[in-house]
Parts: C-alpha cells; structure tokens; sequence
C-alpha cells in the first residue's frame, strides 16, 4: 500500500501527449493553468514533458517551445523523460492504436479520451494494461466532463445495475434541441450546426448514431462487469426525424432524443443506440443542447443521474487530467472494474428479442377505409394500439392528398412491431416510408 | 504500487460495523447480496465479520449469529478480526467519535456515513488517518447514492471550481415539493412526512438547515481544498415559507428549495444554507420529493449536475461498500483530497460580504401611501427595486385589512437588505413579520 507522506515527496509525473488538437491544447493549459493545486491533489507535480502531433507550427494558443517534439507518436512510448502517455489522436485504429499497445508493452501507463479504440479494443487492451500493472484510463471518452467512468467503475461499484444509458452525443442532442425549438427541419438545423462548429463537415459519426455507440459499448460494460462488445449494439441515428415528428412529440407530451441504452434482463444484456419519445416530465427530457447526461439504475442505489458538457477542451482536459492525477496518486484500478478474468460471461440480447411500446408516423391517402387497413396489420401482428393522432385535413388539400396520422403502440416486441411496419409500408394507402421511433420512460 | 494480481491474490477485508440501524443492516445485506460482483471489483471478498449495536436482539431482518458481536463499539478498534471498522453510529461526539478516533490510531481505516461528525471533527480526523497511512473515507455522508465526494475529490480534482451546492436534504425537498403540489401549509405537511416516516419526531436537524449545514460544510471543503469549516457556515431552515410563499413563488415563475450554496470569490469562501427561489426553468428546479442534487461549477468543466436519492438503506449502503471496495483495491487519497499541510488558506466570507437579490412578502394594511412608505426605505437603505406583486384586496375585505404584497429586488449587498428588512418590519403599516427568501440563478 502507497502512502500518503510518499506521495508528498515523489518525483513529478511526466507526462507525454500524442495529439494537440482542441483537447491536447486545453490539457496542456490545465495541467500549466492549475499546476499548483494538481500538484497538491496528485501528491507531486504533473508536467508535460514531451509532445507529438502532425504540425509542428500550428498556432495553437499554447507555448510548447520547451517540451520534447517527436514528429512521429509512436516514440513517446520510449522517451525516458516520459512516464505516462496521453493519446489523444482519435480513431481506432493506424497511430492511436499503435502507440497505446506499444506503450502498455513497455509498461508505461496510458489516459485516452479515444472512444473508438477503446469501444472496439478495450479488452485486449485492458489485458495488456493488467499483464504490465499499469493503468488504462479513459474517463474523458465518454461524456467529457461528467466523471461518469470512475463514478460506475468506484462509486457505484457495490451495486448490481439494472440500466445506464442517456444523452451521449451533444452533436445529436443540439440538433434535436434547435428543431424542437425552431420547428426547422433536419437538413437546416445540420447546416447551421455545422457552421457554429458543433458538428463535423463529415457528420455522420455524430448522426447516425455511431459516436453514441461507442460511449454505450464502454458504459454497459463498466455497468455490467462484462467485456466491452460493440459489435453487440444496435444502431439508428437521428436523420430520419422529421419536423413532423418533432411536432407530433410535443403535441403527445414527449420530447424526441437519440439516446444510448444499455439494459439487463434474465436473458442477458441489451444495447441499443436510437431516438425514442421520453416523456416530458423525465428529467432526461430537460437536458437539452449541447449537454450530456448519463442515468444509472441499481438494485440498491436506486436511479442516479449525471449531467454536464459532454465535449469540448475544457470538459475533456478536466477528465484527462484527473486520469493522470489517479496515476500520479499511485491508484490502480482494472480498466473494466474487475481483472479480465474476472468479468461475467453476460451474453448480448439481439435488439429482435427486445420489447417496447412504439410511435409510427404514416403518410397516408385520406381514402375511407385507410385506418381499417392499418389496424387490420397491427392487429394480425399481435401489435395493441394504444391511441392515434389524426389532424382533419386542410380545407385547401386536394382530393387524394396524403395526410400523416400518428399510432402509438402499447408495449410489445420488437420483431411484431418491425413486421407490422413492414407490411404497412407496403400498403397502397401508404405513400411514404413509416417514420417508426421507440417510446422510453426515460 | 500495489499491482492487480497481488489484489486477486489477497486476504479478505474483513469489516466490522458499528451501528445496525437501517442503514448498518443494508450495508450487511448488500455485502451479502453482491459478494461475488463485490469481490471481483475489490480484487478480494469484503465480508463482514463483527458487528456491534445497542440491542442483540432486535429484530433486523439479517441473520448477524455468525458475526462476532460487541457490546461496547469501541472494542471493535481492537478486535483482531477486522481491517476496516465502518462507524454508523451518528452524532459529532460521544461513541461515534471516540471509535473513529480510536480505530485510526491503532492504524485502521474508517468508513462513515456521519456528516456531522465529518464536517465538525473532519479536519482533526483526516490528520490522523495521515499520521497512521489509513484511508478515512465518508461518501455515504453527503447525498447517500450519489457518488459526489468521489467526483469532487477525484473526477473533478484537476480543476478549479467556482461554486458548489444543491438540494442536500431530502426531508425538506419533500415537504416544500408536497406544499407547492398541495398548496398546504408547513406545519400540516411537516406532520404527515412524520407520519411517512420522511421527517424525524424531533425534525429540527432536518428543517432548521443543521443536516444541509453539515453537507455543505464537507462539498466546500473537498471542492475548494481548504479545511472544513461548519462554523462558518450561514445557516437558516425552511420553517418560515408560508403557503404564500409557494404561492407567489409559483406566479412569479420560481420554486422555493432548501439550498446549501458554497462559492469562491476574491474575498474567500461564502458558505450558507437558506430557503432559495429559483427559477422554474433551472435544472435544479426540477428535482422533487426525496431527491438529492448537487452541482458544481469549475473553471474549465463548467456544470456538473449529480442528481440521485440522498438517504435510505439501498443508497448509502451503496456508498458505504464503495468506500470498502476501494479500500479493498488498496487506494488511498487523502480524506480532503489533499494531505493537511497542502490544503489552501482560503479565508471565510461572513454572510454580511454577499450579495444577491431577494424576495421580500410583508403583510401590510392597505391605506393609501403604504407603498411609498415601503419604497421610501428601500430608496434610503440603497435596495433597487425590480419589481412588485399586488393583489387587489377581495371585495369582501373590511377596511383597514391587510392585504400582501411582495417585492423582488436587483441584486444589491445582504447587509443593505436586512438593514431594510428590519426598518420595513419596524413600520406601523407592516402587520407581520416580512418574509425575505434570497433569489438563486439555480
């Protein structure tokens, strides 16, 4: 056991970044900015001795005229003034991967805010973490500053959860807020976005759901003591939702949000990333913009709920720097909560076992008949229908124009409702594709 | 550095419990519920092996014949059985203290869910579990479930914050959420929150501020990284809004919560307890009933909002076995987050130094000129008017009747508002004592 009189007295933490984009800058000026107090926190000073990234000239608002420069990453994990590295180059694969497996190996511990490589390589990783006794913390790849990893894998650690999930992409969660409050549609509210830097030239990371993905895949497993699996999670990202749906929603009393859910039952763990209907009144409906926000469910703690800014360099810089200063504290806790061996064998529900109540937006010919028809196919689907939303037609509309009408399901599975969806698209009377999103308590 | 195969390889953590009330016997059940999980978490079992309370043999609904059992708490510090002596006694003095006392100076760590004892003694307590390299932890004292100590003295370490507070009593959320739902009065909902078992007999420590004291006492200290100090915290209860308080509350688009709010400025640390009316639209509005939420605001994560229950048996268990698990895992930072002689000097700023803007209900007689009397005095003392509620007096009213009406001011000093304060209640128009709740942003 370290104590705490050693810690006092021990050499600085050296610190190596590989990446100096709007993160790795925003570390470097919190690690110099509040110096003084992490040094008091951490039991000895963190420094960045030593940087890497792809332009050595970028202005970058910091002066790093005094660090270690290594144009190519991979030689942070051998610079001997270099005691942990920080990868913050992103993407799963090619730099980011090399150099965390290569310093692991050298026994050099490693903090990343890199969700991809840790939603799709985290085990391995974590085993090469444990085979060396050093740490792999990534508290700043999911949900920026919300320390929401060490409060699942520590505080919550006595508790067997029974649900996490939440608003994990600001991206998303901004542009649902703006149409919502504009009554715009998808496609403008993207651009505008785009141009306020709050999403990517390229948004489809973002938009379709995969960066939800990713957090969901790190949380469930943390959540569930059982090795990550992305490959598990069901996708759907928030393009196809109309400003109609947005519309409908709120006429219901639900505010539309792409949420990552991650849920245990007898059968196993399910993970599913895409929009549903929250209620209103759930305190997940009010975390609107750029904000995240993450629920916890425990047999024992009851629901926990975690709110703050999920992105950006000052959030992300805050979860950088407190994985470092657990490392400079000399505390070690196993990436995924338990050792390798250790985790359970939970198996992963395929989200066609899965069970909900649903929203179904239709565009249909205002014929007499077209509602017999649909509830027919609900009906020969064993799919209860629990209300319908059907505004009288324009006194301009010509004959024959369509009309949206809006179902809401009772609960029921997953695979009746995709049936049912099907077949109504099929219909004549239907003349666009079904707009079909999940209601959840929130 | 301890390693993570050492932990898998090590002995149990064998944990004596003083104090079997609810909250001792949902640390044992829970224990027992999730040993496996909590054993692959800790890197060893965490079993309970000796216990102590008042009375043998109350009914508990947990079989405690296979433990040993102590009459005398205090002999728990010796018992050569147990590595960690987890204190529910409760209260700042008496046995609770002398067995935290005790069991670190025979070099045992202590786990406690006593606030009071924390935020009176903490500062002493935590020097000693430094003397004797012990771990002295207390996440179970503040918010039950939610896992705040940890995200402050850990999660949030690297940064620098600016403000911390929240609803920290779940008695009194309760019973100002069931007056708004009921438009009824303290005195009436305090009784039936006894009668539900949510408020004590002698509910002092709860309404009057103490408990909400005692918490903020402790979220200051870990927050801003200085010594605790309960005595300098302002402290005022919830037992003068009336149901017009409520009332206007409500038309003026705010809620009245019980609010411990700690702050950093040029001139030190404010730390006060008091009724708030925030707005509606706040996120910490909306946390109702029983709930807990705290938020922080740093300078580089900007909010954090943890919301979750902050008492019960299944919540602070929860924290009391996390504390154990991390225990178990051998981590040791210090109790303040900080070793003693690195805390900051950050001096307390009396109540008289802050300033804000406040809400101030007089009953007045209604005769022509009141207002100007009233206004009159605000004028003189320097208060800024922002604006003024009245209703019109029912027909039915006699003469001379009072009638209320209630002033919102812009932000100005504390002092200049009680000086007026006082010279209104001083005015023969005034028929009541004035009602002055300060206005929080949330």
């Amino acid at each position: 056991m370290n104590t705490l009189s050693l810690h006092a007295a021990a050499a600085p933490l050296r610190v190596g970044i590989a990446g100096l984009g709007t993160v790795g800058a925003g570390t470097v000026r919190l690690l110099r900015a509040n110096a003084e107090l992490i040094a008091a926190r951490a039991g000895r000073p963190v420094v960045v001795t030593a940087v890497s990234a792809r332009d050595r000239h970028r202005a970058r608002g910091i002066d790093v005229s005094s660090l270690a420069w290594h144009d190519d990453a991979l030689t942070l994990a051998t610079d001997p003034d270099v005691d942990v590295v920080v990868e913050l180059i992103g993407g799963s694969e090619g730099a980011a991967r090399t150099l965390v497996e290569t310093a692991l190996s050298r026994g050099r511990p490693v903090v990343t805010a890199n969700k991809a490589l840790i939603a799709i390589h985290g085990a391995g990783l974590a085993s090469a973490a444990e085979r060396a006794g050093v740490a792999l913390a990534f508290e700043a790849a999911v949900a920026g500053g919300i320390p929401v990893i060490k409060a699942l894998r520590e505080g919550l650690a006595a508790d067997r959860l029974v649900r996490i999930g939440g608003i994990l992409n600001g991206t998303c969660n901004y542009i649902l807020t703006a149409m919502r409050e504009t009554g715009r549609g998808f496609a403008s509210v993207l651009e505008e976005a785009q141009a306020l830097g709050y999403a990517e030239t390229d948004p489809s990371t973002d938009v379709d759901g995969i960066d939800t993905a990713h957090k969901l895949a790190i949380l469930a497993a943390l959540a569930f003591g059982r090795p990550v699996d992305f490959d598990s999670v069901h996708i759907e990202g928030i393009r196809r939702i109309g400003a109609a749906d947005i519309a409908f929603a709120t006429e219901l009393g639900y505010r539309i949000k792409l949420l990552g859910i991650a849920r245990r039952s007898d059968q196993g763990v399910e993970t599913r990333v895409h929009p549903c209907l929250v209620p209103n009144t759930a305190p997940i409906a009010q975390v609107e913009g750029v904000f995240n926000a993450v629920v916890a469910e425990g047999e024992f703690v009851g629901r926990v709920m975690l709110e703050g800014r999920g992105a950006g360099a000052g959030p992300t810089a805050t979860a950088v720097v407190g994985d470092l200063i657990d490392i400079a504290r000399g505390s070690l806790v196993p990436a995924w909560g338990a050792i390798s061996g250790s985790l359970s064998k939970l198996t992963s529900v395929p989200m066609s076992a899965c069970r909900g109540s649903f929203y179904l937006r239709l565009d249909v010919r205002d014929r007499p008949g077209v509602i017999a028809e649909i509830t027919a196919v609900l009906r020969d689907c064993g799919v209860s229908l629990k209300s319908m939303l059907q505004h009288g037609q324009a006194p301009s509309a010509l004959p024959d124009e369509s009309v949206p009408i809006v179902l809401v399901t009772h609960e029921t599975r997953e695979v009746a409702m995709q049936e049912a969806t099907a077949r109504i698209a099929g219909l004549d009377v239907v003349v666009a594709s079904p707009v079909m999103i999940r209601i959840e308590a929130g």
